[in-house]
């Protein structure tokens, strides 16, 4: 039994796991728009028409002769011999032309009649039997959505590697695609190891203790885009441990695995992982709390990673070098997080060199946000994580924050205003 | 051929829409744990265990009676027999009992022997052939977790009304409950007017537009936790309107509308609506830019909408009306936006009264953040919201911002550095 052979550093670590997830590409693949959402886009889509794909009008009113507007006002109307309608959806060889001193009523979406250049809104006519009077000039192509107004054939309608948000869908649907290659899920395998894990929903003997971990990762796997894996819980056997990394690396793009990741005797995992292939484990043992027993490593140019089995620690480690993984996967730039600031009710103190993510439970009073900590043990304590709505993270330079200090809290849960 | 018969502001229609969605009550099913991801929580849900349900050791070490270390240092070491091991998992009564002048060697979350009442870290302890030597004392229950100390039996672990995050999920599954109950999804049925609409991937002829608002909506809905049916698209008639509208109240809690919004003679909906139960349409126009055209109303206690058939009116209306609608079935609150404060590069103006919401793109130079904002017009051009990566909201009592104000903008997409 001893200590991690060699802790590394928050930002060094990162900068590895940027080394390592470089070696997986995923496959593109084509998906109808209903499935598209929030898949990245895996080439540039180029408007294969213009849009509108004809000059239609904008609004409900009269198609006309711009021309035959000037100088009118409500003064001076200028009379033009209603010769027709043109309603949405109508074959433009069903709608007359409108030549000078005509018009053709005219709805919103509708072709704009050959010879009319503009359309004067309903509210802007004295409409009679068989002729309209216009109120107010308009000039050429007013109140008209100009054929490629929106977009030109050839334009850049998506870039690649943009995930595909619904404007998306509405645009790639306005412009009659019905299908885009995007990048495929990435497909990530979990594996448990701790011969005191049971499922949940088990009937419970003293010393099991319930896999709280596996569910936990897969729902946070999920909502990030990934397909999820489960190899199931097995025994602390170096074998079965090796066997089961195997069948996961055959069927995804990484596998991850929980428990087995402190220093004791049992801890057969990262013996595992380097039997396995090169350079098997690249980082284990992180300077950062929660989560120091979290680590990665490559075999056969896919990612593993080792988180705590503890689901503080667990969550910890997903957020900071499993999410990121995936997101350098599918080529995205980090997420924003939602954040707000707000006073310490007390000091947090800070090991050097270390990275801490605190668990904090913000509070309003009024127009003013508090942030209570709650203690910086207790990784193991998953009521930490279903009290608090906030997470501060104090970075490796500083000693701590004092009481009092405003500080930047991440949201992960709605804030409640103090009961008391 | 008129206007809308009143406008109503922008504040009063929200409030209206809150009178509107109290009617509705969405029943409360069981779900897996695997299933209940962003489900709404029905139930105030109490720990059935005490958690852990035992005392266990909280890192890796040896299980010793605390007393026996008091004195200990590296310089005057205390000298244990070591009587056994408890490994996780463990059946307690495998595991020895710990008596004055022993110690055990143990495990993360094994099982703490009977008898000993606290653990030493292996990094604090001497070994040898069936003895250790102890370096620093421990105190009663230094690094246990105590039986209870994460959850009590009893304890409330998710409020009622608490949207579930995956580490709710890990703390059901660590107490063992594998199923809880949860609001159903939110059910709204889609229909589409107007007879210039075809579906995406149809063969276009002149004249046609490609439906784009639906599947947009679609993934809206999706993204905010709704089941989608979907009515099809009807042409402008009255009576298949009624009809089609009838069948989604049928069978959804609510039905949305797109197109025939405005006010042209063949905008039935209004009338459909109106004509199939009290009381109907209670709020239609709305002063706000785009998306005027939005309404909604109450048919037999079910919330009805009405959205511009234009997708950049369309997702206005959707934000501003839906969205809020499905959070207030769900009693759950309105998220936080994401927000960044930036420099306009030009004036936009606002009109007395209205709330216009402005596509911008941000943009980043150096740590300056820029806000261009798009045309007002052209709620017809989604290729805006394709452009555009926020959202720049001008409240009603503005006449609009100047240049070089500092203003705040929701983003919706990625900010990319300034490329030139």
């Amino acid at each position: 039994m001893e200590g991690f052979p060699t802790l590394v550093s928050f930002k060094e670590s990162r900068l590895k796991l940027a080394e390592v997830i470089k070696y997986r590409i995923l496959e593109t693949i084509d998906v109808a728009l209903e499935d598209a959402l929030n898949m990245v886009c895996a080439e540039d889509v180029l408007a294969p028409i213009d849009l509108p794909e004809f000059d239609r009008s904008a609004v409900d009113g009269y198609a006309v002769v711009a021309e035959d507007t000037f100088g009118s006002s409500p003064n001076n109307p200028v009379e033009l011999k209603l010769i027709g309608r043109a309603h949405a959806g109508m074959n433009p060889s069903d709608i007359p032309r409108v030549n000078r001193g005509e018009a053709v009523e005219i709805y919103t979406g509708a072709y704009l009649p050959e010879g009319a250049n503009a359309v004067v809104m309903v509210e802007h006519v004295n409409k009679s039997d068989g002729s309209i009077e216009v109120l107010y000039p308009v000039s050429p192509y007013q109140n008209v959505s100009k054929k490629g107004e929106d977009y030109k054939k050839g334009d850049l309608v998506i870039k690649k590697g943009t995930r595909i948000r619904p404007w998306h869908i509405g645009a790639l649907a306005a412009l009659n695609i019905p299908k885009v290659k995007v990048l495929r899920k990435p497909r990530l395998a979990i594996l448990s190891t701790g011969s005191e894990l049971v499922e949940v929903g088990s009937e419970l003997k003293l010393g099991n203790v319930v896999n709280s971990s596996k569910p936990m990762l897969k729902s946070l796997l999920k909502e990030i885009g990934c397909e999820v894996l489960d190899l199931g819980t097995v025994p602390d056997d170096l074998e079965i441990i090796k066997e089961s990394i195997k069948k996961g690396l055959s069927m995804a793009d990484g596998v991850i695995i929980t428990g087995g990741t402190s220093v004791g005797e049992l801890d057969l995992v990262p013996e595992a992982i380097n039997s396995l292939g090169k350079p098997g484990l690249v980082v284990h043992g992180i300077m950062m709390r929660p989560a120091k027993p979290t680590g990665f490593g490559i075999i056969d140019n896919k990612p593993v990673f080792i988180l705590s089995g503890l689901p503080v620690a667990a969550l910890v480690g997903f957020h900071n070098f499993i999410k990121p993984a995936v997101y350098m996967m599918l080529g995205l730039p980090e997420e924003p997080k939602i954040t707000i600031r707000g006073r310490l009710t007390r000091r947090v103190a800070n090991p050097h060199g270390v990275r801490s993510f605190v668990r904090v439970r913000v509070i309003r009073n009024g127009d003013s946000y508090y942030v209570e900590p709650f203690m910086l043990t207790g990784s193991g304590l998953i009521s930490t994580l279903t009290k608090a709505n906030g997470m501060l993270v104090i970075p490796e330079e500083l000693e701590g924050y004092d009481e009092g200090e405003e500080v930047e809290v991440e949201l992960f849960q709605p804030i409640d205003a103090a009961s008391g």
